[in-house]
């Protein structure tokens, strides 16, 4: 037995968002339609009024409603420090550890291989939001993949001789983690940032 | 930093897909956001389709956009065997087993402390189905709790005298199961539903 078309197309929609394969797409599609039409129609506005409505706030290119964020917008915020991330995601985790400086929101990380260059992925806009800023510090704050630490050594060398610090985020063994489990690349990183202990 | 109104309204919304939490509802907003706004807005239009032309079909009441579904509708199936299932995802799964005869879709099971009694869960329309058909067994496919079995037991009850067979699906061991691992129930079933081996 098939679905019939109508539950069918929904079953492949519901395949883009992340982490959904087809068994668990199936069980949305179907449990929508016994248990819960009109969250399900409430569902179909919300994304239709997000997709359309949400853009990047001109400041830091973080994803806005409005022509520049509310965290841009925020008097109370360090202007001294800006934290360039790689994604809007990453700006709700950086928020979450209790930055509160500002940020700048690249599209990604450089990828020569596929055709992403410094323009592609935002650093004439970095560069502008820098010059018009009074930052201090900008944390280069990329992820710790190859691309991401290719992008922060490519911005911090843009940045040199600017009177300002550019910094990385610190590699190290993850909280909780167990030394004999972490990879050795993440060890050594662990082991050559050491710090004494005060007492 | 909280989540603009058109993105926390996308996320709240997100979280009445089945098994879908605050943070994986986060990830889904913001993946559909920064990487793919036509597959959403695909999305939201295949779930305003689905919630307002889906229904059940008339005769076995199982998920259909038309009066009859195909199944219902398919003259190559067993006219002689109803399969009596608690919902439309139960028909799926049947489905896959290689049962080729018909079904009828309960609305859940009998609960009398939440009020479902036959009337509530389609008992009426289970036996004009019967009644209507040219039924030799009839498969009491409900699920292996409780409820599922009382009303089992219910329905067998309103079919005996009727020349039928009521018959209900077996409990056992599932397949690649470890006896140490499944419950006393499950292995009680399985031991006294033993059959010869066959050589
Ligand atoms: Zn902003
Ligand atoms: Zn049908």
């Amino acid at each position: 037995m098939s679905f019939s078309p109508l539950i069918r197309h929904l079953i492949d929609s519901l395949r883009i968002l992340p982490g959904v394969g087809q068994k668990t797409a199936q069980r949305m599609a179907l449990q929508m339609l016994e248990r819960d039409r009109s969250g399900a129609l409430r569902l179909a506005q919300a994304l239709t009024q997000a997709m359309n409505g949400v853009g990047h706030c001109k400041q830091c290119r973080s994803l806005s409603e409005d022509d520049v964020c509310q965290l841009c917008l925020d008097p109370r915020r360090d202007d001294s420090v800006l934290c360039v991330v790689e994604g809007p995601m990453d700006v709700y985790a950086v928020e979450h550890t209790g930055f509160r400086g500002r940020y700048f929101v690249l599209k990604g990380h450089l990828s020569p291989l596929d055709g992403l260059g410094p323009e592609a992925i935002g650093i004439p806009e970095l560069l502008t939001r820098i010059a018009a800023g009074s930052f201090s510090e900008v944390i280069l704050a990329t992820n710790p993949t190859v691309e991401g630490e290719a992008t922060a050594h490519y911005i911090a060398q843009l940045l040199a001789g600017k009177g300002l610090i550019a910094s990385r985020i610190a590699h190290g063994m993850p909280l909780g983690g167990e030394l004999e489990l972490v990879d050795g690349g993440t060890l050594a990183h662990s082991i050559a940032g050491r710090r004494p202990i005060l007492l």
